[in-house]
């Protein structure tokens, strides 16, 4: 068997216990007996527990990361693209709870380098927003653009109550990625007030058509 | 000196150090000499270093939930509890930076218990938020009610976007709590569909006039 093929075996196992023990009593054994792998060729292939650790971290990340990015078509306009974004986030979080769970709860809670991998994903998943958001400013006509200074906090925000909604959707049964993205989409888009009143966003067919 | 205030400068002394140097990395003798009490009296009075750091989440859990519900006037209509609320969460950690990285990002990266301890503030959060997004729903006339798991999700994404701003906003330099909130306000009421057309939501006099 090829070493990336093993190498993929034993980061996949390595994820599913990382995710269900903890980094800190998941244990080296359990990882190489789900990979079906033996512990030192575990150790041959990824040095440490915590060189494992670090690359599902940015294995997970850059995972995460392509799934939003595949997700949005750039010929679409900004509230199609937002769209879009979501429901490529959420897909993928329900998809992969465990890769989730590795990256929002285990990663940040076991010190400094692990906690520095995840603050990158996280400033690129901001950039990402951020991009949007000033498109949508200049999509939308806007007369004043939007202060430097609120869009990076618009885009916290967003990433914020995503990371938040990801953690929830999964913790329930059954949560429909759509579903999530759905409510975070009216909730970014058109607002609490627009909500009130009973307007919601809709989407359009863009290029192809609806893809809802 | 009574025990209370005794207790309370060791409490204190005990948030500053966790958050600066870490659950793991803090150290009693710190913690008492910056306390300004013996590290036996420490022990005394607070048991042990997993407990000192249980009673700090507690209190500081406690203040923040305690800086919302004060800042909010439940005779004031819905956009302007959440505005007032959202004040009153930026304005208490920008004031207690410490105790928001106690709460935030110490506790819950050093295990279950103290993890548990602050899923029940962000339960009680959320649920703060929830009657308040139902209330608005209500306030706003809608025709057909938003349902239960929408609330619930609406309510999880405007708390992880507020979570997700206060750790951006204690480490920008000089970032006022009330820009934080309008940043924050604006996001959740008008969408950014509105705010791309240049459209915001402003405060209006309620009771004793316009508080910003």
């Amino acid at each position: 068997m090829p070493r990336e093929v093993r190498e993929r075996q034993m980061l996949d196992a390595a994820v599913a216990v990382f995710a269900r023990r903890g980094y800190r009593a998941a244990s080296m054994d359990e990882i190489a007996e789900l990979a079906g792998a033996s512990k030192p060729l575990v150790y041959l292939y990824l040095n440490s527990k915590e060189d494992l650790f670090s690359a599902c971290i940015r294995r997970e990340a850059e995972a995460l990361i392509a799934a939003v990015r595949a997700a949005v078509d750039p010929g679409t306009p900004a509230d199609r693209r937002l769209w879009d974004g979501l429901r490529g986030f959420f897909a993928h979080t329900a998809a992969h709870p465990d890769g989730w769970a590795v990256l929002h709860c285990q990663a940040r809670t076991h010190g400094e380098p692990f906690a520095l991998e995840v603050a990158a994903l996280r400033r690129r998943l901001v950039d990402v927003v951020t991009q949007l958001i000033t498109e949508t400013a200049a999509d939308g006509g806007c007369t004043a653009p939007l202060p430097e200074t609120e869009v990076a906090g618009l885009a916290h925000a967003l990433v914020g109550a995503a990371e938040s909604l990801a953690g929830w959707s999964n913790e329930r049964d059954g949560a429909a990625a759509s579903e999530t993205a759905a409510t975070l989409m009216n909730f970014a888009w058109t607002g609490l007030e627009n909500l009130s009143h009973g307007r919601r966003w809709a989407p359009v067919a863009a290029g192809g058509g609806a893809r809802t």
